[in-house]
């Protein structure tokens, strides 16, 4: 049992969770099975279920909208989920811990909050009132308080931390605004000036505020000048100063408090979680520490057995290296320190590649190995092949932008989609496979994919064209995509384009995150916003029956929202809310979509389009531009981290390595090298140990969790030891630690 | 003659100077000429004239339009000026050093070009043919390469060593952009969709390219999705990743690379500036130096001597102090690096604040002293008295606001003014002037000013309000702003704000500096446009009796240009194009303003804007919002240099310092505390040295110069006594010194 609760803490190190548990062993043994993915991963079904929902309530599309009973049970499938997660995690938790978990407490009363709204909801439509279901708008709590969301709600804890100072350079930048309009009421208000469209400018002060507001956001950049500059050009003088002053400085300082903070606050929490993983290895070093000499030490068969507990999917042989790394002086036992590094070596992907000949060498080594055979390989290693094929993809690009009609460039696509099958089949017969599909290899992977694609959907397309054409069209279109997509394989070719390209696919995941946090506040508006403006503005497809004039609401009449044919931008399902929330975050043109709503409803519309653009492009945006900045700035810049760097130094030591320069290349030399290598395996086995047959590479992914990158941005800063001050509640996720023996050593 | 020399080693190192000049007796009388005001003053002048010529030359406001002789005239007198100067500079450099130098050569090879453009131009025009006046284009490289303006070259060899990564994410940007372009040409081509205003909808690959490009810039952003999204909502998909991909993702990593190439090549600039600063001191002590034990020193007289001819603004008082903060250890000598030193405390300004009573008080003690002197003294410290006129301020914002017209509001105007003079007579009767108008009471300043100038001008308007109507009006306007802005000193009262107009006011120089720069820019394509665009689109005022329609261009007819009344938009004088370009810079709109030109030209007009767009948005804002950002971040994160600390220390330790929360604060607080320091100069008396008359403090305007916050951002990065490579070739202003023994000491 002793090894159960340390292979726990061991996991929860690695992937960074701090669920607070009981050490008893019913306890463990729920924990472990709140851990396990059979009881999380339905978790995020029903999350995802509960948000989608409201892809069926009404408003809605009419073909989705769905009766109130299917919504109602499926919403209380949903939060029968929910609450018995809830009960599970209150199984294995302290009663006093559970209860002061502000999380646990948010998730308890969304659920309770939520029930209460759908039986008045329900009572009341019976009765046939009108009600809002405004518990709708709380969904993306349980997003948040899940613990297995724990980057979006680091996220949050961020902005919430944030705000603070972003209100006081918020509050300053509205005052500066307001000076500005009330010189601009004084200046322009009484010479009477027109705008473009013939009504009068500059005559009321909050028109004046709201629209030097909007020219914050540049959508109304020339225009709102014009009648002043026209009427003289010294007026431009202002313009281009409020310009300078709102547009450029303060957004610019927003920018910067947000930056500061972000990296501020990142830094503390990934400082706590550091230091809440060392004090769980701490706990599993305490449990398996033997008495050694003076201090105490783990022995390599317990630890061997922890991390086969711990990690089961890890090899008898990375288990190996790992605990050659861990000691390094092979005593056989290892201290703390070294022990506690066990959760920074976890997180390195070492893949494992046995040294392995091509299945074809091994099935038929005669043809294989024939002077053909080694000529065509040849062909296939030299640096023109992939020129060929580079060239091969920028004529394929020619014959995309060609006329489709043309019945020799529908046989070109044939020959072209050959070739790259063609290309695929002699890397194939050149490189192992195994090592060609390697996790690490985006591109080989990306390349496959998008040719097998096509010519499933070709042969598709093929087969059905005269039977359904519509099907066909929409497949067609597809592979249009495929195509197309297909040329983004020239970028691998340059090295400049690779470092860009690598960045974007390394920040990938985190990004997911940041998307996770816009969608959240995405699915707040669209549902408030549903709420505000459902049914009041339509949009009638070109040529449908019961088509009304002006969006189906004559108070847009000679509106430029029906005229710049806007109507489709509209509150009244869930996706035409969020594509419109999208088209609001791009700000553009958002002054002319508002007169519509304010038409439809009225001027107090504005509040809830300023507050978007504050909390969502003001904040959030700058936030995901912060993320984006210093992630491309630690890519610039670091270098790779020490741990990563001690690992790498002892499979060159053990000869069980492949060249650095080759591992921060990209998949192509790497296979390349692994041939070579397969090539003269006679000469470098006599330095090699027993296990010659394994080798061991870094991953190029390096950041495999969102974790690890956050901190490798701060690791250098952290002493290797420190566990933390013990005192430290600031963070609700860290739990303070008691003060045993174990943790004093 | 060695102290001149040495006297100018110091003051080169004091303003970061790096001119290399011969050491002869005749050189360094030429030199210290060189560096006079009364010689560099001028050439700004010349500088400022050259460049203001395109007002006067075709195409130019009617009103100021010259005759060719007169700015021909003004330009030769011009380019005699800077040739002057250049022979100046030749005079006492070595003859190998002034032609290696690249600016000088630059500065030769551009006269030379535009007195042959000018003698062209001049016989071409007589012979009747028209030609363009390409060498206008040239003029920004006398600004650019005129040592004075050392931010300026700075700046721009920052964006030569950023261009390189930039260029490789930028083409890797216009890439995707024409793969998505290949995207769109085919999903949408094909389906015959029409705009909103009735034109064909993505039927050409190159608009199509163009119209994804400017989606880059939001201009055009809801509209032109909307006859896509219109025929199938399926279609938003398309244009949200394209906006995340293009918009949000590679607009950040322009960004990132431009703000991470700023900080690194900066480091570099200040790191070779801080090493050429050193060794300058270096030589300047290889001068004075004397023998001292095993050492070299600089005596205290010859330091005081050398002082004193380097800064001869500075009092005796100062210098020494200066002396007691180099001699720690009070020996009477400084060795090399204390007076290395020397060049930061120059930078830091000590503001010599004698213990001065109010002159009031020695006037008239006995009137001052008097008990309701006090009381009123007590009343203008109150904090009471801050509030009342925050009040006074507010009630002042809301009588602005209100209709002029009523004679109520104008005799309010009488009241408030009487107020402000009241209280500033008040103040000034409380506070010592002298204090109270220190040069860092940067309120102080403001508000007297403001009042003053309202003072004034309230005067001169009820004086001639009758006699000329126009003139009343304009000194109306710009009493009304000096009110308005006058609320601006409600700021003041928080904390929170204060911060923030600190910073602003802090990194005020350095933005003039990229002013500069985004003025070097403008110019350049302000001539271009002038003399592609001249006179094709034309602005007629309202009511103007030769008024042509469609803005004297039948062309554009109908298009959106003239219906948008955006004919003053145009490259017909200096002035308008500025507005133009500055219109371009803020971005929204240009897809709108650009078919104006397209239409009167062709469409080639779009490579014009678009290399604008180029250039300045992503490349230069970028730059300049990486240096705001820097500064924000600086202002919140960094803590006081080391140098100023010593300082600081130094006049703690002398007993003649003020407290240093004070110093950190606003003028206010300093006045109030140099109040009580007054009030009880008997009890601090005793533990003062000698000349305890005089005080010290540091200036809140902790930057005086660009350089000093540049080197503040990295100095802790670089060792105190390195002097940097001696080999070090990548700066061109540092010119590599000679090895000689003074340098090995």
């Amino acid at each position: 049992q002793a090894f159960q609760l340390a292979a726990a803490y061991v996991s929860d190190a690695q992937f960074a969770r701090n669920i607070p548990f009981q050490t008893a062993r019913r306890c463990i043994w729920y924990y472990r099975l709140y851990t396990r993915w059979v009881t999380w991963g339905p978790m995020y079904v029903f999350l995802a279920l509960n948000l989608a929902l409201a892809f069926l309530e009404t408003p809605a599309k009419p073909q989705l909208e769905s009766p109130l009973w299917v919504t109602m049970l499926l919403e209380s499938l949903c939060l029968v989920a929910f609450s018995s997660r809830l009960v599970h995690l209150a199984k294995f938790t302290e009663r006093s811990v559970f209860w002061k978990d502000p999380k646990n407490i948010c998730v308890l009363v969304t659920i309770i909050l939520t029930v209460i709204d759908m039986v008045i909801y329900v009572a009341l439509t019976h009765s046939g009132y009108y009600i809002v279901r405004w518990s709708r708008a709380l969904r993306p709590l349980f997003v948040i308080n899940f613990s297995e969301s724990r980057q979006l709600r680091r996220s949050f804890r961020n902005i919430r931390r944030t705000l603070p100072e972003i209100l006081g350079v918020l509050v300053l930048f509205l005052f500066s605004i307001a000076i500005f309009s009330l010189m601009a009421f004084k200046l322009f208000g009484k010479r009477h000036l027109i705008t473009g469209e013939g009504k009068p400018y500059f005559q009321n002060y909050f028109n004046i505020f709201f629209e030097l507001y909007v020219l914050v956001t540049t959508s109304n950049s020339p225009d709102v000048m014009m009648p002043a500059y026209n009427s003289s050009s010294w007026y431009a003088i202002f313009f281009i100063i409020y310009i300078v002053v709102n547009t450029y400085l303060f957004m610019s300082i927003f920018l910067a408090v947000v930056y500061n903070n972000y990296r501020k606050h990142l830094k503390n929490e990934v400082r706590n979680s550091v230091f809440s993983k060392r004090r769980t290895m701490a706990k599993a070093f305490g449990i398996l520490r033997e008495r050694l000499g003076e201090g105490w030490a783990v022995s390599q068969q317990s630890w061997m057995q922890l991390v086969g507990m711990a990690v089961p999917s890890m090899s008898q042989a990375q288990r190996l290296l790992l605990w050659q790394v861990s000691d390094e002086e092979h005593t056989g036992h290892i201290g703390k320190q070294a022990f506690v590094r066990l959760t920074d070596l976890l997180n390195i992907e070492v893949i494992e590649t046995r040294g392995r000949q091509h299945p074809l060498q091994s099935c038929a080594p005669r043809v294989y190995s024939s002077a053909a055979s080694q000529a065509l390989r040849h062909v296939v290693h030299h640096r023109f092949f992939r020129y060929f094929f580079d060239g091969v993809i920028l004529l394929n690009a020619g014959f995309i932008a060609g006329d489709e009609a043309s019945l020799a460039i529908r046989q070109a696509e044939w020959l072209f989609l050959g070739l790259y099958v063609l290309e695929i089949l002699l890397k194939l017969y050149t490189y192992e496979p195994q090592t060609f599909f390697s996790r690490s290899n985006f591109w080989n992977w990306f390349d496959v994919m998008i040719v097998i694609s096509a010519l499933l959907a070709t042969i598709i397309v093929h087969s059905i064209q005269d039977a359904r054409p519509t099907t066909s069209t929409q497949i067609l279109d597809f592979l249009l995509i495929l195509r197309v997509l297909r040329l983004l394989r020239i970028v691998e070719s340059f090295e400049r384009f690779r470092v860009v390209i690598h960045t974007m696919i390394n920040i990938g995941p985190t990004m997911v995150t940041y998307a996770g946090l816009i969608m959240v506040f995405y699915y707040t508006f669209a549902i408030l916003g549903m709420e505000l403006f459902q049914g009041k503005i339509r949009f009638f497809p070109a040529g449908s029956a019961d088509a009304q004039p002006f969006c189906g609401n004559p108070l847009l009449n000679g509106s430029k929202f029906y005229n710049e044919k806007y109507c489709k931008n509209n509150f009244n399902d869930l996706s035409s809310s969020f594509v419109l929330l999208v088209e609001l975050t791009v700000v553009n043109q958002w002054h002319d979509i508002l007169p519509g709503f304010v038409a439809v409803t009225n001027v107090g519309a504005r509040v809830y389009f300023i507050l978007f653009h504050m909390i969502v492009v003001i904040l959030v945006i700058n936030i995901f531009i912060a993320f984006i900045l210093e992630a491309f700035i630690l890519e610039y810049t670091l270098d790779k981290g020490e741990t990563e760097s001690a690992i790498e130094k002892k499979i060159q030591e053990l000869g069980l390595g492949i060249a650095e320069e080759d591992v921060a290349g990209n998949g192509m030399v790497l296979v390349d090298n692994m041939e070579t290598q397969d090539q003269e395996p006679r000469d470098a086995e006599a330095s090699k140990p027993a296990d010659s047959r394994i080798m061991f590479k870094i991953s190029d992914r390096r950041y495999r969790t969102v974790d690890t990158l956050l901190q490798r941005m701060f690791e250098e800063e952290l002493a290797p030891e420190y566990e933390g001050p013990y005192d430290d509640h600031e963070d609700i996720d860290v739990r303070p630690q008691q003060l045993t023996l174990d943790n004093l050593v």
